[in-house]
């Protein structure tokens, strides 16, 4: 399939310079993309890469000057490569129905648009929406909802009672819905806290590949609508994120922490139980939270303190040899000083 | 199904103030609780909450005075209220029987009253004890052992020669058994160590979602009774734990580290090879131990050091600023002293 | 299965000193092994051990004196041990051939010689080379190819498109080929780029549980010849691996970084995205590098640093309360000079 420079940049917003009849069959890097691929330039430090590059078009930024290339020019250029890959590398959706070799328990409602893959299981009472992917070998426990056009990777899966929203994705591997981490320890015997909660995911979720989000003792663990997760994230019991939250891989959140709207956690952090993280609030990478973090506030290191802060303090750390060397200097002239 | 107070208060073993024969069907947090349920107030910092929850009962540790309510009333509420969990919320066992679709080995003993789900695999000579539940799609290898009612839940694998002891669980995703990273280099090529040693879990162990704990080398990993593990936590080969540890999530102990009994091991620390952690010693969260930790000892950081000697060190970052500044002070005042 | 110490001397390469008559059956650690197993000595630490062993016989490195017992000598003892271990724990293949219980798609390719286990999944036009294992419950996606003698356990995920090169072993639980965490926020949605790129792996790669290893957005993520990935470990889109890299447990590797041959990076360390490790770079554990490492170089840190600057850091953190006081003191006296 191909498309006309002119046609894509009227489905995405874009404004198309040069020859708006050229034709482009597939997106491709810079250094990959041939005389049928639509690239792009996102970074200007690649400029000189896009300058040579044997791609058809281009994709860019405004105020970016290519004389003699045909290009697509959109204020938002990686925005507008998600709706371009959208387009020219559509995903096919499976077939509808339930296969042969799935196990489906009883009292299950599954839309006739829905999808449900080979050795796949539903337990009893589940709901299954329109457009409801469920992919080979992935689990739904009893009493689950899987909302319309949410897709299940193979191997995901979900304990009983969890509820997902629409449009959302959730990768191989990932658990939702398994006990909290709760004991309560007599007489030298760590004891189970049971955990009779669940876990409910809003809509236009996307979660990782083994990402675990443990079910509320009691109560909800709740996924606010937007939010993305990465990969090998861990939430602990009711922990409760807002809204376009962005947490990337290997964070861990302990539970009954509370994240606000559009927080973003960095890779490989840490926050600790019990907290709120305000609004807007950002955690730099490898970062340990153990206090509440404010609305907009930006926190970095471990324990995790300002941002702006902590950079100083990282500053100061490549100054201690220095600071040594001085205190010793100066303990040398005021001992002369002293023997005069 | 409803309890009386006064019933709930001699099974648990708690003192019933008030009407003791109120009636509860559940538990449930202080903002969500009706007057039907029991809730409980085990921080003193929910006070207000508690006195306005709309909750037909509470659960509180001693000395808690509510003069208008019905109260339980326990010296470790927490205790009190997993064992209230239990009763009100009781876990449903699985009937029973190996599922049509199951695949089961040869040479399996399979007790009567245990459980296999659908489409689960048990292979040649294992051995599933009474009351033993593997849920759908969880995997036993060969010559496995799983305990009198522990749990494996979906998506659970043990390799090949994993013995699980009695009333474990463990949660889906979680591996038990894989090889150990060992590579032995040899002119440029990382040439495989076989790992031919098996994992032995102890009684009442938990196992998080996604854990993933290494078969030894020879010999064995053995993870000690009642001990506790988070998800997504890695136990190197031939690691060995202790009695009641508790690992919470995304701890990492690498290869032939040796745990005492009780030790912890706050989210997200890592544990050097070759270790030794004497019973009772604690690592604080986001910690790396390079060194052997005694028995009792606390520590902190990367690397970890003693616990207080760290938090001084940290109060110490937090000064200098203030250090440099007045180093530069002192170097001011000097010159001009030598200047006289 | 018995071997004379002459004939596994020969096989491996080693020197015979004592009785080359002298038969074995196992490999055993010092404390367990019995007068029929081998044992062996590789630190030095572990010599009185060795002398007081009840082993038949030991293998040691060159140097290592034991006048009074049979000993296999060689060079590189690890290296001797992986190939003994292989000679008397040998892994037994499974029977060629594709299960009655698996479900295999339409247009496969599947060499008489591999193996597909009960329930395992294998998608349309997928092939799996000669020898090539896939045990039950594994899933190979759509247009995957699995090489010459390459296993993957139960549960592994190849997304559709992925590849996997010869004598490659992919653990429980992995995931390769899952979404890359790519996201345009417009208007405060964040809009899905999609990953429309593949994994592959070239031959010796050894994938640990739960791994994830993202899809590339376009073009390819690929892991080099003979490298080796441990457990829990995270790989972004479109990163790069060279040959023979080590990456130890709970390792994250951001997005559209490239590694060069011989990377090690030890546990529980982070890498960002968009940079560049040489070969033989060395990552400290627990370390989070944000900029290019040098080939060669060793780094270590939060942030990192080279790995020497970095140790000087931390002996002076342990010298900071020294430093601290040092400058009160210097204050006092100077501050009596100045009054004098």
């Amino acid at each position: 399939m191909r498309f006309r420079l002119g046609e894509l940049a009227e489905r995405i917003g874009a404004q198309c310079v040069g020859d708006a009849e050229r034709t482009v069959r597939g997106v491709a890097t810079l250094a990959q993309a041939g005389p049928e691929d639509l690239s792009f330039l996102t970074n200007a430090g690649y400029r000189a890469l896009a300058e040579e590059s044997p791609a058809g078009a281009l994709l860019v930024g405004p105020g970016m000057d290519f004389p003699r290339r045909d290009l697509l020019v959109h204020a938002e250029p990686y925005y507008a490569l998600a709706q371009i890959l959208e387009i020219l590398h559509p995903v096919e959706r499976p077939t509808p129905g339930v296969h042969t070799a799935a196990i489906v328990g009883l009292d299950c409602r599954i839309a006739p648009t829905a999808h449900v893959g080979a050795l796949a299981v539903i337990g009893d009472g589940s709901e299954l929406r329109d457009g409801a992917v469920v992919h080979p070998l992935a689990v739904v426990g009893r009493n689950c909802v899987v909302g319309e056009d949410t897709v299940l990777n193979s191997h995901a899966v979900l304990y009983d009672g969890t509820v997902l929203g629409a449009r959302c994705v959730v990768h191989s591997g990932a658990v939702l819905g398994s006990d909290g981490f709760g004991f309560a320890t007599h007489r030298g015997r760590h004891v189970k806290v049971p955990q009779v909660g669940r876990v409910v995911v809003e809509d236009e979720v996307e979660i990782g590949s083994n990402t675990t989000i443990d079910r509320a003792m009691l109560d909800e663990t709740r996924i606010g609508t937007g939010s993305k997760i990465d990969n090998l994230v861990q939430l602990g019991h009711n922990v409760r994120l807002g809204k376009g939250c962005l947490l990337v891989s290997q964070v861990g959140v302990s539970g009954s922490t509370v994240l606000g709207d559009y927080v973003v956690i960095a890779g490989q952090s840490g926050v600790a139980g019990h907290l709120e993280l305000g609004s807007g609030a950002r955690v730099a990478a490898k970062s340990a939270v153990f206090k509440d973090v404010a609305a907009g506030e930006q926190v970095a290191g471990i324990p995790a303190i300002a941002a702006g802060r902590w950079r100083r303090q990282q500053a100061l750390q490549h100054r201690l040899e220095d600071m040594h060397r001085r205190i010793a200097a100066l303990e040398k002239r005021l001992g002369s000083k002293e023997g005069e």
